[in-house]
């Protein structure tokens, strides 16, 4: 048998079916099943993509038969119409569109009413057919088809047809008088000539001329890096659909427009869209005129008023379209003289809250099942449900009046506005009085309090990972890192950007989904499903949920009952850990001990510490941090109970707890009463040349033990104290940065010593896990020999990127923006667990621990346990759990049902 | 078949073998051997190192059945001796002596002459022997029994002998009446009586006391403390050998000294040593009297004149145990009068020129073959000969000025300077901050760890073969034993010489080569080897090599014949090349384009393009250095012609070649004639919290890629100039810290350009291999990529190491030092390869590496290229070459060598 190139639809059948995407095109198949499912649609026929690859790989040639087949399918599209192509009484008109299995902007789209040439026009014309219809189509085609099969520049045509509204006082195109039409497609006909080739004027050679084209634009420039930016292969090819022309621009009782079958922003199950009324496609899509809701607003006309028939049609075509596809769709449709046609349909895309109760509702309504639901919401469409945001209008008259000042890395999702502050201690200081977003050029653990106090931060340097955009994410503030194109000048208390100087105190806007910074301010909210759920709302709110906090409950209750790997939380305080809980987390885990350390109360003794001329010194200081401790994981423990919380002991190089610079030195000797040089003596002894590779973790532990036997009594005796008041403590005690095995005997045996020491003073028995961060490469490298000794790992995959690529996070943005751009690095690997080498590590370390010892439990605990992709890994490697942010947990728990159902998939 | 526990020997025969020595101990299998070969050695017995097993084992019990073998080899002893034990007419006396597998300082280890009782010396004397040797003796079993079986302070004694000697006016023990002596006896017994048990006065209670006190020694601190350090197995034991004895001081027929068959100094082959007539064998090693050469200085008396026969005796005995061992031996002997018998035999100690010496003549004289020679010297030994000394015109000058404080005996080869310290803990205690000559009356196994930490060696007493001698000799430090000119008093902490006094803390310098003591520092040179082998001292001095500089170039030309491994260097100079080159380098592995970068007339250019507004000002200052760096290489690609050149593209982050610290950063903008802010500024951008981990290596040619591009002109430009001028240049050009596949794509691609340009427009063929450097861990995880565009890899194992780590070679010093000394870790990891974790990512780098690519050339360029034990790994997992600082690559060579004879050993 020949091969087929060329497949009919219309007429309530089909030659193709709707899941011939590849072969047919998403319009093509959309079409072909659509013919099928008896739904009105304008016959036509679809040029497969196998046409577009012969195409390609013979330089604009066809195969054997192809002019044959389609005149064939020509015949029958004329039999079909009852009309012809050419012929003035009832001429066959088709519009001749693309069709890529993907969407695919940048190729060369549609081109209508081909089939017209100057005689037809004067002789339809003639037969007494409505003069401007007739013209209006004539000048519309040759628009289009010098446009993008000529390649005459768009705004030529523009330019002509602007010229005669202003000759005859026109409004719109649509006010124009037929002559004047006439005499704007002569003109047009005149430009395309000049530009090269004239206007064809039999309808073949327009036909096949808009057949080349469409597959000649596959290859184009645009399309190409479009393919090469999403990932889609060169080889799929696009189709060609040839469709006989209905018309929305015929009259009053015709029109033209979009529909999505359910509201794309907020997920509401009514059909929801725009139309035209005397108008063609194109009309609605370019914004010339401003298209009337389908459903009108407060009372006004919508379809159902306009075309009640047509109206009623669409919506029974919605529903079965919605049926059928199992998704909401995206359709397009015309109405001609009051009869309803469809001419697309496809999945629609989509807001985040739109999607999570879209996908709730359909499994609700038994379209789909609550596993597909969980399938189909992406965790970034989590993050914009949970992120605050500014009034996207508001923002747009903003930047369109030119104030946008910088972009930066999105690296806190949400929007927030507030007066400029260029220190922490300012925004700790003005806090109370607003919001304020905190500018730095970078931020470091002394700003955490200005850091807590901020409603935003932004920073010139650093990348998704840097301090300030992990803290951020920790604490789920809207953060903008790396918005290089500004100068913080924080002596002079100014940003300079552009020509622009913004002082300190003045209003700035930071969006942290998108990554504009924006002069003034934005009004912004945290979003409706947060707050309920983290009951700032009270229990009323909670109980009386909207449509969008029931779907993404519902979403993540099912992803839940899905999901293998556990999700757990980084949290720091009782606060974070209670906001972790209301977000599902199953635990904590890492619970970073020195974030305690900053607090105001705590510092001066951090200090005195640190500064401690002896070892009785030294005990003093320890001695007064001990209850304060204590009394933090009391907090915590009774959070989580019956729940596990890692923590983690003193990680920082001890520097990192003084003040910087020569003053701020002085400032403290004072403060302390001891000589000014001593403690500057003390800062220069304990300064790094590298601290990230430096003196801290279980470096320090091993050197300074005093310090881990304090916050080991504090951890146990805190968890003696929350048992007997009735809690269930599971508490599991980690040693960051360990990479010897002799570090971790060591280590272990000091921890377990204290933790019975305590537990026998306290007479309570309790067990208490004793384990490590694995989170030097060398440590996954020898993990039997330190499985040996550890009952759990728990990947620090922060530091183990740093180290496996040799890269400071705090340095990186002098290249890896540079990388990302250019394509060095396909993904920041801070942002996402790089699965070739870093994750090469840390499975290999997964195996040989599980080789030693097979119970040892696993888990992950950097940044990257809130990454779907990363989340997913975890679950291929067989971890445990991902530990991540709080406001990330939700995130975590749909990815992990997500890796979990596509795990199944590739089982089958 | 009972256990034998006991070992007789003696009479011609023996019932060991020296090859026993994990049964029998060193000592006692030499003179089981000894007596084998009908050497004289006085007949006894050795208990076995199993019985030190079971004593360890049983706390302190023996095994069933071994007094009665005891008792067997006594009656056996009597026997062949014709003495009997407590028998006053013909006593039979013993010495009992440790002898442990491996040579164990810190153990109990001598007690002579045990077997008298106050009740046998009375009834000996009474019988005509002569009282003066009978009451010598008896005092010194009291002495040796009260201080190391009973425990009485060995000062204690001394109190009461130099109170005898005061008494008496005598000026040696010697010169003390029999009255006298026997009264010391008397006290002596007293303070033992008091100090706890009194002395046993029965033979086989003083016999059972002295074994059990050598087994128990085994498990004393020090000698723990001693295995622990030189790795040395709990489990061996020790062995007791009990001896009848022959004595050196019964008249002036009589004497008792230490030889060694070859001189341990030089290696020159003749026997060497020292002898005290009328002396027991503790007076030579004790250093209390100061013995005779064995060949007498300066035609003065020596053993032929002294003792004509045992003289000759003693050559011939040498000779053989030379040829019977195959190896120089260090022997123990005792003449009475005028008969020889040698007390033991074993592997002398020798310093780093003996043995290359030794091990290549006695390879000449057919004894050992080559490569038993190869195998026999010591990387260390070559390190030794290669050491600088001081520089002999301002050592001259020094003597001049009267610094000359004093000479000594030149024990241990090499010069040191250093503050002087006058106890081992001192200099175990400063030694971190520079280098310190411990200087002490004597040393004592309890000084270990101080000489451990010091530069260098100096005692006051003390012959050749004294504890400082011996152990300095080990450990190839530079030492002056016996320069008796020496007051050191150890309480006032100064040394006085003539008039002066020294305090401890100045400096002090001494040249264990010639033996001269010098107040204040001196500057150091090129060894005499080193000046040979590098030309410095003309071509006549190199034809006309002494032995030293032929044994040297002896044993590296057959190690050449024997390794597989080839060697380079790592230079950066046209100068460095040379030398190289002069000590056997087979090519670059290592060249530092940075370090041209920092001299004078260019790093004003280097800091212009740093500080570039533009790409044209760049641009101009690269055009600058452009024709330097060209200059450079020529210099090095003719130094080098025929063998391989890797050069090294730019590494450091660009802040490392602005100044540091505001001033001289303002000082720079002042003399580039730029303003202070700017310069600051850029100093401040560039600045990093991570250096190691930032902006450097191949990001640097990836963001800036002008600088790279001026290099490789610059090389393939002097490449080209170098093959006109017709040498053979093997350039290769390395681009570092690559860590994505990406990044090599691009590099490489980048690299080949600009070389294929510039051979185009030179109009030379020439292959220039590219490759990269593995040093970042995803580096090594992703080799098989990575090889796919690379010709070569050169593990950086230095970056390699911190980053696997997790360690900043800057900041170790924190908690390195404190590591090692606690056993944390086994080694340092910058000095030797880690062969557990990094280097299981070298090897699997060259693993993957060559699947993909089989012809890959694989190479380590870090500081580990001279080390032996990584050069053995190196050879181990199949690298083709090492490169090593210039100076290490005799060391290399030798080790590469080793490597290849031990894995032919492996192979049998």
């Amino acid at each position: 048998m020949a091969a087929k190139y060329i497949y009919a639809f219309g007429g309530g059948t089909a030659d193709g079916r709707g899941d011939q995407k590849e072969l047919l095109g998403g319009k093509g198949a959309g079409l072909a099943e659509m013919s099928r499912l008896g739904i009105p649609v304008p016959p036509g026929f679809t040029l497969t993509t196998e046409v577009c690859t012969w195409f390609q790989e013979h330089h604009g040639g066809y195969p054997a038969g192809l002019e044959q087949e389609l005149e064939r399918h020509l015949r029958q599209l004329e039999a079909l119409t009852g009309q012809r192509f050419g012929d003035a009484a009832n001429p066959l008109l088709v519009s001749v569109r693309s069709g890529a299995p993907m969407s695919m902007p940048g190729m060369m789209d549609t081109v209508l009413n081909l089939g017209l040439s100057q005689e037809l026009v004067d002789a339809w014309i003639a037969r007494g057919t409505d003069a401007r219809f007739v013209l209006d189509a004539w000048r519309r085609l040759l628009t289009m088809y010098g446009d993008v099969v000529l390649g005459v520049e768009h705004a030529r045509f523009e330019e002509v047809l602007a010229a005669a509204r202003a000759e005859h006082r026109a409004a719109s195109d649509n006010e124009l008088p037929p002559a004047a039409l006439a005499a704007v497609a002569d003109r047009f006909k005149r430009l395309i000539a000049e530009h090269g080739r004239p206007f064809p004027e039999t309808p073949r050679e327009q036909l096949w001329g808009a057949i080349g084209a469409v597959f000649a634009s596959w290859d184009n420039r645009r399309a190409r890096e479009y393919r090469r930016i999403n990932g889609i292969s060169e080889r799929l090819g696009t189709a060609v659909n040839v469709q006989a022309m209905v018309f929305g621009n015929r009259g009053a009782d015709c029109a033209t427009g979009v529909a999505f079958t359910r509201n794309p922003a907020t997920g509401e199950a009514r059909v929801y869209g725009e139309y035209l009324v005397n108008a063609q496609g194109e009309d609605v899509v370019a914004g010339i005129r401003t298209p009337r809701p389908i459903v009108g607003a407060d009372g006004g006309r919508g379809l159902a008023e306009d075309f009640p028939q047509a109206d009623r049609e669409l919506r029974e075509v919605c529903a079965r379209l919605e049926r059928h596809y199992r998704d909401m769709q995206d359709v397009e449709f015309t109405i001609q003289h009051d009869r309803l046609y469809m001419l697309q349909t496809r999945g629609g895309k989509r807001t985040g809250p739109a999607a999570v109760r879209i996908a709730a509702e359909l499994a609700d309504e038994g379209i789909i099942t609550p596993r597909e639901a969980v399938a189909r919401v992406k965790p970034q469409d989590l993050v914009q449900v949970l992120a605050p945001e500014f009034d996207v209008k508001e923002k747009a008259r903003a930047v369109a009046a030119g104030r946008l000042l910088a972009h930066g890395l999105p690296a806190g999702p949400g929007a927030a506005s507030g007066r400029m502050v260029l220190s922490a201690d300012r925004a700790a200081e003005l806090a109370a009085q607003g919001p304020v977003i905190l500018v730095r050029a970078e931020t470091s653990p002394e700003d955490i309090v200005g850091m807590h106090a901020a409603a935003g931060i932004l920073t010139s340097r650093g990348g998704m990972t840097s301090h300030a955009a992990v803290v951020a994410r920790g604490m789920g503030k809207p953060c903008l890192v790396g918005a290089g194109d500004l100068d913080v000048d924080e002596r002079a208390r100014v940003v300079r950007a552009g020509g622009r100087v913004l002082h300190e105190d003045e209003e700035i806007s930071i969006d942290g989904t998108t990554g504009e910074v924006i002069a003034g301010g934005l009004a912004t909210r945290p979003s409706e499903v947060l707050r309920t759920l983290i009951g700032d709302e009270g229990a009323g709110a909670a109980a009386n949920a909207s449509p969008a906090v029931a779907t993404f409950r519902k979403i993540l209750e099912w992803a839940d009952e899905v999901r293998r790997l556990r999700v757990r939380a980084n949290a720091d305080t009782p606060g974070d850990a209670r906001v972790a809980g209301a977000l599902g987390a199953e635990g904590i885990g890492l619970c970073r001990t020195e974030h305690m350390f900053f607090e105001e109360d705590r510092i001066p003794w951090v200090r005195r510490m640190i500064l401690a001329d002896d070892a009785a010194e030294r005990a003093e200081a320890l001695a007064k941090l001990l209850p304060m401790q204590e009394q933090d994981f009391e907090g915590i423990f009774a959070a989580l109970s019956g729940l596990p919380v890692t923590v983690r002991l003193l990680d920082p190089p001890l520097h990192e707890f003084l003040p910087h610079g020569d003053k701020a030195l002085a400032g403290l000797a004072k403060q302390m009463g001891v000589p000014a040089a001593k403690v500057a003596t003390r800062a220069a002894a304990l300064a790094e040349a590298n601290p990230m590779l430096g003196h801290r973790g279980c470096r320090l532990g091993l050197t300074a033990p005093e310090i881990y036997e304090m916050q080991v009594e504090a951890i146990t005796r805190a968890a003696c104290v929350r048992t007997r008041a009735g809690d269930h403590v599971e508490a599991e005690i980690m040693v960051p940065l360990v990479g010897a095995e002799q570090e971790m005997i060591r280590l272990r045996q000091m921890v377990a010593a204290t933790v019975e020491r305590v537990l026998g003073e306290e007479k309570v028995r309790l067990p208490i896990a004793i384990g490590t961060m694995i989170e030097v490469p060398r440590a996954a490298l020898i993990a039997d020999k330190i499985a040996a000794h550890a009952d759990f790992f728990s990947f620090g995959t922060n530091d183990l990127t740093q180290m496996t690529y040799g890269y400071s996070r705090d340095d990186v943005g002098r290249f890896l923006p540079q990388y990302l751009e250019s394509g060095v690095l396909p993904y920041d690997p801070f942002a996402r667990l790089d699965d070739e080498g870093v994750g090469q590590l840390v499975s290999l370390a997964c195996e040989r621990g599980r080789r030693v010892r097979p119970d040892l439990h696993l888990g992950i605990c950097g940044e990257h346990g809130g990454d779907p992709n990363s989340v997913e890994f975890c679950h291929m490697i067989g971890l445990d759990y991902v530990s991540c942010s709080p406001y990330r947990v939700p995130v975590a728990r749909l990815a992990a049902a997500q890796a979990a159902l596509s795990g199944e998939e590739k089982d089958k």
